[in-house]
């Protein structure tokens, strides 16, 4: 018979629950969680099912985050095995959301089920903050839960996300902050016209051409400890009427910063504009605020959960600030201790998704010890 | 009765000869050519119907050159009259094509029947170039009965192109010659990743920037006594997956320079391909050879057109090299001395383009006197 996590992540990847559908997977969660005393609660915002589940009513609350949703199959010819359709080979599960996240949520609640009957009188609370929008727009999910909660003055003291933060091996690697990201559109206007009268036209592509090798080669930090020197990419860039021989009115540039908490998306916006405005050009720029950079630093989540790697893997995990932002950054923000922690994402939202076994089982024990050891 | 120009002119705007189609404008023109002696020959080359139509065997070659094809007319609802139903109102003549360039044909014809009435025995030869194929990618229009004619060595010296050359007033500027236009398609290569590991990304939006700065900065020449300062614009640049959060494996950018009789093609090409190498960076480049530039000086045609022009307005004209190409840039290769000469091109390629009927009169005339300048 095989292992319960397994079965559960199988029977989870079954549910074919591409971003923003829930497709039973929540339901099939609720229905454990109630069986080990948990109180549901599910919170629809718009398209996105969203679920908060506890057990217990005191502090300190140890919360599992994560979401059910999926990004998309893909090209399906590339896949080996149908994505939705979960096949173990040679000890790997493949299918959509294998790595990210469902093996997760499987190994999570696997964990509470087997600490619950361990440990009935545990102290403080366990809770589930589940969504089915970390891989969509995030505006209906984790952030609006957390907002409810914040209104009614709940409040989570120690949150592991189930995102595969692995490398190579499982738990190799612990997040315990995400870097900030700001995106912002710029657009330079100039004069259109045609090429053949250089004298009527002002071509918005020349002169945005210095201002965005400024910005490309500007120095933003060092970084600090814990996070790795900001970066600023431009991400797209777009100009021109298609036609060979007209200058276009307008060029729009797209870009991206991932920033440390040596600064705040504030001074990032004051230093850009300030750079563009010295160029003297006719513009317009919009920002979009992705996250701030948040960090849980050394403390009673982070020495539960390297106590408990270590009794699984032999080794303490490194503690890392790099990778993409997660659903941690909505978390972080109300006072929580924030780490993420879950399978190896070599294969995420890639065709053939896939995860190890064995990591699953692993992750089950490593999550269960992480409970034992910050609620008893 | 109306003057025969404009009844000609009326009765090619009516045949919607929209780029390629001819739509029965040169058999109509043949009827006439036929009438006045001329021999015609139709060349058809793929989509594009073409006429060499000629009178006498004699050197000079004396050569009318244009195009039956036109512009589509755009967005109707904008046009006061139907595009293809000419319409005369306060003395304008309205219809696609009335200024580019049906109505120069009707006034070549009518100034030909009358000098082949007046001079039967004129000297040299008369001829006729005519192509459905001008607003279109001309691959097999002009350049095509060019190469036919040059197989056979048959030899244009004078060209009287009819595009619409003049500004404000009638015949208040000549072309003798059109500067050289050459296009690339510059696509640098970088590497594709997640802006959220700049590590492991190349940014080819970055590695773009200094050196389409530096090509948009460089200065080319001075021009001479015939052309303007050649000229370098970007008409198009496009990078980018449409995600926010990756960065692309390339980007494309689109330029053009309208270049003088100071530079080559070849001089331009190194020039370029040697300020992108000292960037050190991974591209490809393709070229496109739109046309060299060419200069007719003055000499027997633009003596015999100014000497025209100048009885008709009572001014000589201003002669000019600027603007867009025309087909004048494959005929003037073979050694023709070649200019245009046309209506004003204030409305051309608009809705409601439009010519004055006095105007084509006076073309006509222009057109008329040029012929008894040229051949007599």
């Amino acid at each position: 018979m095989s292992h319960p996590t397994i079965a559960l992540a199988q029977a989870l990847i079954a549910r074919e629950s591409v971003t923003p559908e829930d497709a039973g997977c929540q339901e099939l969660m609720k229905d454990l969680l109630e069986q080990c005393g948990f109180t549901n609660e599910t919170m629809v915002f718009e398209d996105t099912t969203n679920l908060w589940s506890r057990r217990g009513n005191e502090q300190p609350v140890f919360c599992f985050a994560g979401h059910t949703d999926v990004v998309p199959a893909g090209d399906l010819s590339l896949w080996k095995t149908p994505p939705f359709e979960p096949v173990i080979k040679e000890n790997m599960l493949y299918g959509r959301g294998a790595a990210d996240m469902k093996g997760s949520l499987a190994a999570m609640l696997v964990a509470t089920q087997r600490f619950v009957k361990d440990h009935p009188d545990h102290k403080g609370s366990i809770a589930y903050l589940i969504t089915s929008d970390e891989e969509g727009p995030f505006i209906n999910g984790t952030t609006r839960v957390i907002d409810t909660l914040e209104a009614r003055h709940e409040k989570i003291d120690m949150c592991i996300v189930g995102e595969p933060s692995s490398s190579h091996q499982l738990a190799d690697i612990v997040k315990n902050g995400r870097r900030g990201s700001i995106s912002a559109k710029l657009t330079v206007h100039g004069k259109q016209g045609h090429v053949a009268y250089p004298e009527h036209v002002n071509n918005p592509i020349h002169l945005a051409m210095p201002v965005l090798d400024q910005l490309s080669t500007t120095h933003w930090d060092e970084g600090n400890e814990y996070f790795p020197a900001t970066s600023f990419q431009i991400t797209n860039i777009e100009g021109g009427t298609g036609a060979l021989n007209v200058v276009p009115q307008t060029v729009t540039a797209w870009f991206n910063l991932r920033y440390s908490t040596e600064l705040t998306d504030k001074c990032i916006v004051e230093k850009i504009e300030n750079i563009i405005e010295s160029h003297n050009i006719a513009y317009d720029i919009e920002w979009t605020y992705n996250g701030k950079p948040f960090i849980t630093e050394p403390g009673s989540l982070v020495n539960s959960v390297q106590t408990a790697i270590k009794q699984v893997t032999g080794k303490y995990a490194e503690l890392s600030t790099s990778g993409g932002t997660s659903d941690g950054r909505f978390i972080a923000p109300t006072g929580a201790q924030v780490i993420e922690l879950g399978p190896v994402n070599k294969t995420i939202h890639q065709v053939n998704e896939c995860v190890n076994c064995d990591d699953l089982k692993g992750l089950t024990e490593i999550y269960y010890l992480s409970l034992v050891n910050a609620l008893t």
